[in-house]
């Protein structure tokens, strides 16, 4: 089962080196979330674990998401000029994915038509109201994948007593059938 | 003796809830500094803290920190956004700075220009290389204040056997004699 740190670690070149270690080799994770914000050096240190994933903030799905991401940044918004630097200049090894939320589908469709095939970690259905029809049908990938839909809150709190165990099993299944009948 | 929580921290709304406390409550830090990439809803726990610091990132001063933050949003780069967004629409409980690195001392004249008197905190000043006089001149307020002149690693490893501390507390008193000097 691959482990994402959802650390969205953003930092000078030096301090990179050391989340860098911190997730993959003090946590063992497979991939961590990064804030593209300070630019390609705070990236560097990630990318160069080839076999590790690096996850970017692109367009995220929470209210605020539009207040600087959306910004038109010479005829395009800033997400996707962080999206096509993404597939155009980091991703040499074949180790990036983007984060795109499923509360603005029709953006993550803009992003999906910038990066390929690349893989988008797509937050927000569940407790952030997201619609998994909508995601699937602007971000799938022309062989029908591409997208690791993410519900937290919705399955980590299904349940309220003891046995929130098995509400938890219910309802991560129920938005697996729900993904699957919509493909 | 204020203390700053240097986390970067950026995350939608209830997780930003979490780190506000985590910062404030179980750190005890006085301020803390963020990344405002996600927008509003992912800085307004820590705004709510009428009495604490948000210090977020601006024009940061790692090499690739031209990379997003340069670009140009409507005749403006996106730092200057972010600059002004801080100090007309984040500010209300006046307890927001910026972090304007030193190795770009004329962009921090800008964000000096755009937002009064609000404190900058100015990373970049030792190990990166960044001038204390330019930084002065151009991030003094009228009254000559406003500047958090930040030097880590200069002072954290300028001794490398046990008179380390004696090493340090020479480097500090270094810094503070050289930043007199140029006010």
């Amino acid at each position: 089962m691959p482990v994402i740190l959802d650390a969205k670690r953003g930092d000078i070149g030096s301090t990179a080196q050391h989340y860098s270690t911190e997730a993959f080799e003090r946590y063992r994770a497979d991939a961590v979330t990064l804030n593209p914000y300070l630019g390609r050096d705070s990236i560097q240190p990630f990318l160069d674990h080839a076999d590790k994933g690096v996850i970017l903030l692109c367009r995220t799905s929470n209210p605020g998401g539009a207040d600087f991401q959306a910004l038109d940044c010479g005829g395009q918004p800033l997400y996707l000029r962080v999206a096509e630097t993404v597939a155009r200049d980091w991703n040499a090894n074949n180790n990036c994915a983007l984060v795109t939320g499923a509360t603005w589908p029709e953006e993550l469709g803009k992003v999906r038509a910038v990066v390929g095939d690349m893989p988008l970690l797509v937050p927000g259905i569940g407790a952030q109201g997201g619609n998994v029809e909508a995601v699937l049908r602007h971000g799938l990938t022309h062989d029908g994948t591409g997208l690791l839909i993410n519900s937290s809150r919705a399955i980590l709190y299904a349940g309220k007593d003891e046995r929130f165990a098995e509400a938890a099993r219910a309802a991560a299944d129920d938005l697996r059938l729900t993904i699957n009948r919509c493909r």
